[in-house]
């Protein structure tokens, strides 16, 4: 099949998920590029619709994804550049742009703490208020690469499903269980009762974050770009976590700082497995 | 003094500092908004000229500004906001674009080894090939604000004074003594020269990071966003260094990697020094 017209139906609802009203209606994001679109794929969403350029499905790559999704039911069309270029978010969209069905991150609550506990040693990532989808993205992809169980969106946080934050997510924000709360002080007093422990990262937090025992069960609250955490939540904090920093003159941004301080739970983790393991072999 | 016409030879001026070639001619970047124009006054820059809009001269933070900068020697006039848009690269630029001083790196050499070492354990950045201008300024603030001596600079990597690079960094750019090579190999061959270890950052480097020793004089190299680093540089490698990563479905883009890496040597410097003050008191 081939579009030309940008009054056809399905590159007019391509356009409208660039908006996140409708992507929350119609429960889908766009996802650009072959190797995003490969991603979702492979991590099992449903990918309603793709279109592509003649130049894409002459590559031997885009051929073979364009065969994997019509064989998973994905309706494909040809389009010309101009209309790739209308549909897609970035400024040079690389052959393919896909409309993939997302889930409404879950209620947080018992059922999802209980989906999360199952993870050994639950390591959660609280988004209060992230504004930058770019550094939305980026926290999900280190929550995920550094084994996270999961991650809790409050309102004031960016949608995940914003394009940019799904290309900086690299496809995290596909697979990652998320979840949902009305605010982050019910969010934080939600893990409590589950059992976990409950840091907030501040750029002038009163504990190191190597001096934070990490290897429990922790939800760590990365807070706004300019406002930092939401100021309710310190009652159901165990403490506040800061990353040391030379100088004085340096500082680091929300998606660096919560990328260091998922690194130091994971270090600490991997080495207490580490050991756990040798004590083993040692019996 | 107010600039109306879009022609004024200091409005042509700062336009082309937006391309790299008549930054490099005018020893000169774009640096745009208060709070990052106020920092390369703070670095001691010398700030030539800048362009401000009425709204922001109203404004008291703005005002002070203004009055530091006349101070500076620096010259100034009043736009309306389409021209202050016009020479901005921002899409919404905060009421003043500044034209400031920069060097351009230093050649790496037995020189700026020299100045380099007499920091305490030098830890110094080669950025080979990193080709996007926010990863680049991510990569430097993150090097500032952790404690490294210096960053080292190849062709194919972009350039520090980049607009895009210049905000990421915070400043950063501004502050960090920069060298340049020809190439990587050179820049590691000439830091072996000075005694440091070469550690390159790989995804599929065979020592887990936290394994490193960083308690001594290192050159961490971290490479292009695709190919990774240079090939010719692994004849003057220490090793190759990975962040363990859960899953394997999770990844991490350089600038992520690149600051964990820091963090890591900062963590196990700061531990170090902590443990010699102790036994000092212990005395």
């Amino acid at each position: 099949m081939r579009i030309t017209s940008p009054q056809n139906p399905r590159i007019k609802r391509l356009r409208k998920l660039q908006d996140r009203r409708h992507r929350r209606r119609l429960g889908a994001t766009l996802v650009e590029g072959r190797r995003f679109v490969e991603e979702a794929l492979a991590a099992g969403r449903t990918v309603r619709q793709a279109v592509y350029t003649e130049a894409f499905a002459a590559s031997p790559a885009g051929a073979a994804l364009l065969r994997a999704l019509a064989a998973a039911g994905t309706e494909l069309a040809e389009v010309p550049d101009r209309l790739l270029e209308a549909v897609a978010t970035t400024e040079t969209p690389q052959g393919i742009v896909a409309e993939v069905a997302v889930d409404e991150p879950a209620p947080v609550g018992r059922a999802w703490w209980g989906r999360v506990e199952t993870a050994h040693l639950p390591l959660v990532l609280l988004l209060d208020g992230v504004q930058d989808p770019g550094n939305l993205g980026t926290l999900l992809r280190a929550a995920e690469g550094l084994g996270a169980a999961g991650a809790v969106l409050v309102p004031g946080t960016v949608d995940p499903y914003h394009p940019r934050a799904v290309r900086a997510s690299a496809g995290a924000c596909l697979r990652l269980p998320l979840a949902r709360a009305d605010a982050a002080a019910e969010a934080a007093a939600s893990a409590r009762a589950a059992g976990l422990q409950v840091w907030l990262a501040e750029a002038e937090g009163s504990t190191a974050c190597w001096d934070v025992d990490w290897r429990q069960p922790v939800l760590l609250v990365v807070g706004n770009e300019g406002s930092g955490v939401s100021p309710e939540v310190a009652g159901h904090a165990t403490g506040r976590v800061a990353i040391p920093l030379a100088g004085g003159i340096g500082s680091l941004n929300v998606a660096m700082a919560g990328t260091i301080l998922l690194y130091e739970a994971a270090r600490q983790r991997a080495l207490r497995s580490a050991a756990a393991t040798r004590a083993t072999e040692g019996d």
